[in-house]
């Protein structure tokens, strides 16, 4: 518990000369660094040599970089952070005092930019050693469309190309995602397509098929591939995505720190770790240096729920099977969670840093139901003002949750939780919940044995 | 022209402390103050008494009083504004390297709140007095949406009741904007309706009609008159609401103050009024006491030119004909622009406010085609990264003109302009915009010499 003498306000923002120089690498303070991405055709730790195909040369040095603790931050990336960074850190005293806790509950929020989460944080990144490379463009995939509209912003800025597999389902029921995508300059091309061998090949199996998130990354890669002057990028999962989304947990920090507050638990939703792994990387290197305590919370959908009920294993990344395999917590690549599922964080697996974290017992993971989740982000709309993405939500069910706890004990904990991003592209999913007809979907232990037992032989 | 001694962050945040403790009132320094409202059935001012049935008596108060020149803000609406406020004063440092312009442009961001505008700055206020005065709750009517979601939220935060008369083809048209506003709480009626007798007149007359803000406007007002503990609450054109929006200018002061910067001129989008009249009010007060010189521009559609080829003379605010008289410039209340215009600010009227200072020269006014407004939006977003409302990109289509024009002759004009809101809900504009298929609308010498044919008779 923490002694605040300062009065804090609603909101903190850094200046500009205190916003982070370098991203934090936490893999540099593991004992145990995550296992190494492995080739699946050799079934050995991949190399430089057989990443470079496929992703930037920097970035490359930066997803195998284990011990680097800080990598700096260029002052191109900088400029651009400057643009819709600090994010606020707000003190959430309109919930505090809707719930009545004692609790001192904290929240940083990543959603005050166009792609309306903290995605942008890694796409000016990847987008900038793309084009410091002297690249045409990149290709990515995207589900519900907001590393999509990150990446497009970052190359629009940049000047560089983007080409977006977006799922098909996603592509015609969110056409205004499309559109925000269009307008920074972004093709965007419904997947399966026919621009891709992988692609042709779905369509002439599945010729009815709406897509999924597998098929979208494989086709982004064998565009990225195949295309001279393009790589491929990612929004989530890899070590260097969590690496760059490391600023949102160093701004945090800081802001904590300049008013002398140290959070008791730090909670974050959980999809592929982008965020979760960027809020609380430098907290967790305190705790794995021994310097300082913190509890963590993972918050996962019940519909998705890797770390809760998956396999620590390697696995495929993708459904075509044609990226490196990760060892992760995993439900097995072929894992589609139910359409019924609008909560987000669908990704089969999860970060592989999170991952061995997770394994050696540094962070405790929780699944939710999005029943739950919708109506803790329709309180919190109501009493902070926010119209929260129903990803974020998972971490402000949870964050209610302990505050409520805190009522019952009466214990001041101060609560740290991420808000990444706003659901104004999720309106749809509300409209269920308000009209009461958004089911729940929890997976079978059948089904989760059955997209389990297709994991890869790798030690 | 300015010296800037300090170097200029992108973003100019206030402190807390440094935030207005008091809205500014204009009328206060106005020399010639804007023409009373007028009671439609006696043809006189209108009087409190005349106005109670319908608004909050505290805000009668605030719509009659031309000479206070500042007033108090309630500590509880300074408490909700710290949740969202201060916005941003944005430095546009990628715009000017864009443009290649020796202007130095700044732009004060209102877009960074859930209602996804400034208009929640005068709707906490009102909902607040409402609430204040024991009433159960307000009603309203919205067209897009953004003053119906800014009521919501501010109804949901303070517990009163919220009814909304949505305009029935932007009820059907953009279902997101509704849900968002369900989320908060509101309930929302698509206008022409059968809960009113003119929604039900309108609807025996019109059965395939797709409504009217006028319609709508008449909808909520009979519901507020009609029912017990509610009154009308209105998001723009009233002498309120600018006060309540001289928070957007008294920040964007403040800020400019803290580096020492003094703008040359003075941007804004104009529809009713709301979002211009709060951003140059303090401004104008310098000029009106003869303190500093600056130069303002309105800037209008050229599909609803009301500043630019209205007249200036009493005319009905809505077409129901049931709301009092107010002299502004306007096109007749008959006016509707046609429906191929997409960018907003679509009210026939003006803030009898601004219509008298520019009836006295204190400003100028242009009119803009929506396909060159997109166009700015388009370049906007590409290097500022705010993907704006059609509404706000009136005013940036005119800033990056007069940015080029400084490019020209070598002048270093500082020029502020207004950034309302984001355009988000809006993206089906934006598709027709990429799509080539976007049409620009100017009404014709005879259509709007048929419509300002049925001005009322007062002097």
């Amino acid at each position: 518990m923490s002694k605040e003498e300062k009065v804090i306000p609603y909101k903190i923002y850094l200046e500009e000369s205190e916003m982070p120089k370098a991203w934090y690498n936490v893999r540099a303070d593991m004992k145990n660094k995550p296992a190494p991405l492995v080739n699946p055709a050799t079934k050995k730790p991949v190399t430089e040599a057989d990443l470079a195909p496929v992703f930037c040369d920097e970035l490359i040095k930066q997803e195998l970089d284990n011990d680097t603790r800080f990598i700096e931050i260029p002052e191109e990336i900088r400029n651009f952070y400057k643009m819709y960074r600090p994010s606020p850190l707000v003190r959430a005293y309109c919930l505090e005092k809707k719930l009545g806790t004692p609790a001192k509950i904290y929240y940083k929020f990543e959603g005050n930019n166009t792609s309306g989460s903290h995605k942008l944080n890694s796409a000016i990144a990847q987008a900038y050693y793309a084009k410091n490379q002297g690249l045409v463009g990149v290709t990515t995939e995207t589900g519900a469309g907001q590393w999509g509209t990150a990446l497009s912003m970052a190359c629009a800025y940049l000047g560089i190309d983007c080409k977006v597999y977006m799922v098909k389902c996603s592509y015609e029921q969110k056409p205004f995602r499309r559109e925000v995508m269009r307008t920074y300059g972004a093709s965007v091309t419904p997947s399966p397509s026919m621009e891709t061998e992988v692609g042709k090949k779905m369509l002439a199996e599945f010729p009815g098929t709406t897509g999924s998130l597998g098929c979208a990354i494989s086709e982004a890669v064998e565009k990225a591939v195949t295309t001279p002057g393009y790589r491929y990028v990612l929004g989530s999962v890899l070590n260097q995505v969590l690496l760059h989304q490391s600023v949102i947990g160093l701004e945090a920090k800081a802001a904590l720190d300049k008013y002398g507050v140290k959070p008791d638990l730090i909670i974050g939703c959980a999809g592929g770790g982008s965020n979760l792994g960027g809020l609380i990387s430098p907290f967790m290197g305190e705790k794995l240096r021994g310097e300082k305590d913190y509890e963590f919370i993972a918050v996962e959908p019940a519909s998705c729920p890797s770390f809760t009920r998956g396999v620590y294993a390697y696995d495929f990344c993708d459904t075509g099977k044609i990226c490196p395999l990760a060892k992760m917590y995993t439900l097995g690549s072929g894992f589609i969670p139910s359409a019924i599922h609008a909560g987000g964080l669908r990704y089969h697996g999860m970060s592989p840093v999170l991952s061995q974290l997770y394994h050696d017992g540094f962070m405790k993971a929780v699944a939710i139901k999005q029943t739950e989740v919708f109506a803790a982000a329709e309180t919190f709309a109501r009493t902070e003002g926010i119209l929260p993405a129903p990803e974020s939500s998972h971490a402000i069910k949870v964050a209610i949750d302990e505050a409520l706890k805190c009522k019952e004990t009466g214990e001041e904990k101060t609560i740290l939780f991420g808000l990444t991003g706003t659901g104004y592209f999720d309106m749809y999913a509300y409209e269920k919940f308000h009209n009461g007809v958004m089911e729940d979907y929890v997976p079978s232990d059948e089904e989760l044995a059955k997209s389990m037992s297709a994991l890869p032989d790798v030690e």
